[in-house]
């Protein structure tokens, strides 16, 4: 009896950026049928406790283990799902999931693996702001865990002489307090003092804080580890809201370009 | 009394990438709330009939009529919801609705606009796929109705040097049938006959299929409208499931790189 026959799955799923109405219903139907749910521990937090289901929760940077777990479960015949934040096809446990799969014992190649979209956050804070990501825009992980800063910063400066709106993703990595700052000084240098800069924090929960400036004002400890930042593109545009709008704001990338 | 204070307000929602198990709840929601859904007619369509409830459907490519017909109801005191497929921030209704409020009446100014995201077609098809986008990528919108053919070029090879994933939007242009050819040459100069690249079509729905060819076998025609264009970066890789699967081989971009 092989793996797919015994019944077991995983399935690595996005639970968005925080709040439960944006759970997508395919999500949660899945999360009724699972035995396992498997995670970060702040994300597996988010599932609700029920006979019949285990929370293994794990700490950060161990994504290679919690994947390999899972996909052992699996195996035994249980049914494993792998909560991540946002999408967990933008820099979260779908890759980690597949390296697992590919390193991994030969009989794991028969599993059923699925992987269920989520909103990721560049998503989230782009609609809470306006529609800074409405034109060409990059996504760009900002932490050098599993990759040279050199890599990074040819990416950064490639992405702004093609003149994208640009998400970065874990801004401000502990192993390197001075990255962002760099980030920053390099967007001046190619993208000029007035590029807007969103700063995002914590979208979609109850801390929620939006903040645009200009690069000229733009401050590493802006960001943190719970921030977004999307850099706009030379047609982004930051319009006042009228005095009986409560709202910030709105940021924006027109769809015309050139 | 002002536009905000007769209760009028407007929404660009998503409805995601096809079935309504990736419409989020609060997606859901706001359209039980609705007093006008307005949007091209296949996404209206998606929208149930129901009694209090006006389907305003429309033709493609009238995005700014659209996005100000949806603000002069918002501003008569309805409640409008702009639908659009997949995520309204990402090539859609979320910029169009800027532009046509930012150029609009003095009185839209006051306004109440909400933008909901939804799943956008690069992270469905992502997801069916592996995560091929689960390092750092870029979006590009291959359409060239509003912005230069020399600008997608010029991005084209940035993007392609800085060794981005890529996610193309609208690959095949009506107006220009030779342009996602020279995509596909360009591609191949810089990336090399060996890079793998994603057909996704009709992502999440009863049509859809994905088919995985190296640059050297891609053909123009085999994308069209409905397809979701996903170009690897370097580190990209296809891997067989085993024997006991029916699901195709699984591509994936790893987290590390360099």
């Amino acid at each position: 009896m092989n793996a797919a026959e015994r019944g077991g799955w995983v399935a690595v799923v996005g639970l968005g950026p925080g709040g439960e109405a944006q759970v997508t219903p395919e999500v949660t139907a899945l999360l009724a049928e699972a035995t396992d749910v498997i995670g970060y521990a702040p994300y597996v937090a988010r599932v609700a406790v029920r006979e019949g289901l285990v929370h293994h929760a794990s700490d950060n940077r161990v994504e290679l283990e919690r994947a390999a777990h899972a996909l052992s479960l699996a195996a035994e015949g249980r049914r494993a799902v792998v909560v991540s934040s946002g999408d967990p096809g933008v820099f979260a446990m779908a890759s980690a999931l597949f390296e697992a799969w590919e390193q991994g014992a030969p009989a794991w190649r028969d599993l059923d693996i699925r992987v269920l979209p989520g909103i990721t956050a560049m998503l989230a804070a782009s609609a809470r702001a306006g529609a800074p990501l409405g034109h060409d825009f990059c996504a760009i992980n900002l932490s050098d865990n599993l990759k040279p800063w050199a890599l990074i910063e040819r990416r950064l400066r490639l992405a702004a002489e093609a003149d994208f709106a640009m998400a970065f993703y874990n801004p401000r990595s502990k192993a390197r307090p001075d990255g962002f700052a760099q980030v920053l000084d390099i967007l001046r240098e190619i993208c000029g003092p007035e590029r807007l800069i969103l700063f995002a924090r914590a979208v979609c929960t109850a801390e929620e804080r939006l903040n645009v400036v200009t690069l000229a004002d733009a401050r590493p400890e802006m960001a943190d580890m719970r921030t977004m930042v999307i850099v706009g593109s030379s047609t982004t545009r930051l319009v006042e809201r009228g005095s009986g709008s409560a709202r910030p704001p709105v940021l924006y990338t027109p769809r015309w370009a050139g």
